[in-house]
């Protein structure tokens, strides 16, 4: 099979996806290792299934050093469903409060009031979500079940580089994380999380498949109106198959974990996120400023989402038909935000971003 | 590429695709249609991908004969999440009804307490799920919001021939069907139906996708504990983009549509069923009864799911090795009903029926 060189793709997600997982998805299709059967025909009880599904939590567990406390869970229904699902299984109908940094964190907050006392404990609202309040001034209370964060706004482009300590800041509250747009491109402090929920369409790969990380004593606390197919303990107990699990979207999951194990783990991925980032920041901040625009406070810039300006928004459209002829796919910033956005998760390589900066510089110089 | 003979693969679910549409899932994998992404990297906002997921609904609703005044939703957590979902957005918090007739409705029936008055109106479970209760004997309550049935239970093999007219029993409620075993497989009878659902993973293709055809005035009644994520009318304001959707599986269940379509459409298909399950039930209430045994009335057997016990089963072992040696797999039957079960949906050919009861002969000439 002879192949053409592929465009970048900056989707925020559903988004690209490693060449190599696409071609071993494609060889075994109608074949999975022998077996006759393509992995989308295959019954989630029967032993090629599991082995997939066992070996897609192994990896994930050792990517992402998960300790032996926690559960993994293969789940559906996105991010969007666990703003729900998180409350209904964690909050026993009692305080939660959420830091919120974008709009992700914000449909969180909202959401989780239909099942439990939700309240706002801190907000970048004002100005635009250009910068994360200071742990310190968070309004905790002292009887919230959990305090709630998105660790990276897909939309907003603003990213925790740490997590916060919440014993440190006095609270006996479990921290739960929407990692969603930035799950497996650095690691994670499993000390100071309770529970960490991430759609796959955007790092990982196909929609439909959300990964839950919850410890273990978490578990079983579900209210009584929380959906069966939703109750942390009875996935758990059924190892994430209580209900039929996508199970195509599990096996591709798996292929994009064996590729970062690869590559060289989490690790790996965090420096290629810092010098990918850097490589695009860099030109924003420095030659490009006079042309486009990043307003987040630079401490809290996400590495995978790069929301920025044409400073002359006129410009846009020609500015996207440009990049669509070069290839470079999918850059028109959220409605709510406008301007471009450019996400470049674990499968963007470098030569995407170097090929991006190539043609803002080039832009930049025509139109300027 | 060369290829050897593929096995038959008789699942209950997730189940065999027709070997078409797996190899044009291969063949696009890396580059869909000349936009250099694989399907599973578009953004579901995307124009690429609203096509496909445009195309996918007009062909199920031209398939299956869905009137203009029924919407058509795809969304996540199968059967088993639309045992809450229905409730959470239909009974508002009255009374429903529930006709059991195998395991499916029954769950069903048991998940909808947590939502609603739900009362067991009618039940095979007497004897073990083998026929299907006369309908002028249902217990219909007058207030009831909706009279929920499985028209086709997977695991007991028992499939309604015909949906009830509610009307003519003097009920005003809505019908809800859980139709996922045999979608596509026959037509329905909208004028008797308010709601049907169908998890894909049987007769349309991936797991993960769940298809919801419901009727437009039943819309925006979800109860305010109903996740926003599984709120059908936000679901269909939203063309079922108000989450991500599970983009890849629509866009199989797409290529399973396509191919319904050129063989000839659901008439078609049924008569292939008929075809397939009169074979089979032949062989089985024939030549095969002195060795093979179903229990099930014959006024209500599955088309498409084939419960059958061996009158020995300590032969069930060497049975199963057997047929996995021919390559006829996953004949296994379900845990809570024992012996074997063919599921024979739309994507097995006649021959892989044709083959197993050459099987089924050989076996019991030889152990007989």
């Amino acid at each position: 099979m002879t192949m053409t060189a592929r465009p970048y793709n900056f989707s925020a997600g559903p988004a690209a996806l490693p060449e190599e997982v696409l071609q071993q998805a494609a060889a075994e299709m109608l074949d999975w290792h022998g077996s006759g059967m393509s992995v989308m025909e295959m019954s989630h009880r029967g032993r090629e299934f599991i082995s997939i599904a066992e070996a897609a939590e192994a990896d994930l567990r050792e990517l992402l050093a998960v300790p032996a406390d926690f559960r993994i869970l293969f789940m559906q229904g996105g991010g969007l469903a666990e703003n729900a699902i998180v409350p209904l299984n964690l909050s026993r109908g009692g305080a939660a409060d959420f830091v919120v940094t974008g709009a992700w964190s914000q449909k969180s907050a909202k959401e989780a009031q239909r099942y439990c006392d939700a309240k706002v404990a801190a907000s970048n609202a004002e100005g635009g979500h250009l910068s994360i309040p200071a742990a310190a001034g968070w309004a905790l209370r002292a009887d919230a079940r959990y305090v709630h964060l998105c660790s990276n706004e897909t939309i907003h482009g603003v990213e925790f580089q740490t997590l916060p300590d919440l014993a440190a800041l006095g609270s006996t509250a479990e921290l739960v994380i929407d990692c969603s747009s930035h799950i497996l491109s650095r690691t994670i402090d499993w000390s100071r999380v309770g529970l960490a929920f991430a759609g796959a369409q955007k790092n990982i790969g196909p929609a439909g498949v959300t990964i839950v990380i919850v410890r273990e004593d978490l578990l079983g606390h579900a209210l009584a109106i929380c959906p069966s197919a939703f109750d942390y303990r009875l996935v758990a107990d059924n190892a994430s198959m209580y209900n039929t699990p996508p199970t195509y979207g599990i096996y591709i999951a798996g292929l994009v974990f064996q590729w970062i194990k690869r590559q060289g783990g989490v690790a790996e991925m965090e420096r290629r996120a810092i010098e990918k980032a850097g490589l695009l920041y860099g030109y924003l901040d420095g030659a490009g400023a006079g042309f486009y625009v990043n307003r987040i406070d630079p401490a809290c810039r996400s590495r995978m989402n790069v929301p920025f300006q044409l400073r002359d928004e006129s410009l846009n459209a020609d500015f996207l038909k440009g990049a669509q002829e070069r290839g470079l796919l999918q850059l028109k910033g959220h409605k709510s935000v406008g301007g471009m956005r450019a996400s470049i998760y674990n499968a963007m390589p470098l030569a995407g971003v170097q090929a991006l900066v190539d043609y803002l510089r080039t832009f930049a110089a025509a139109r300027g």
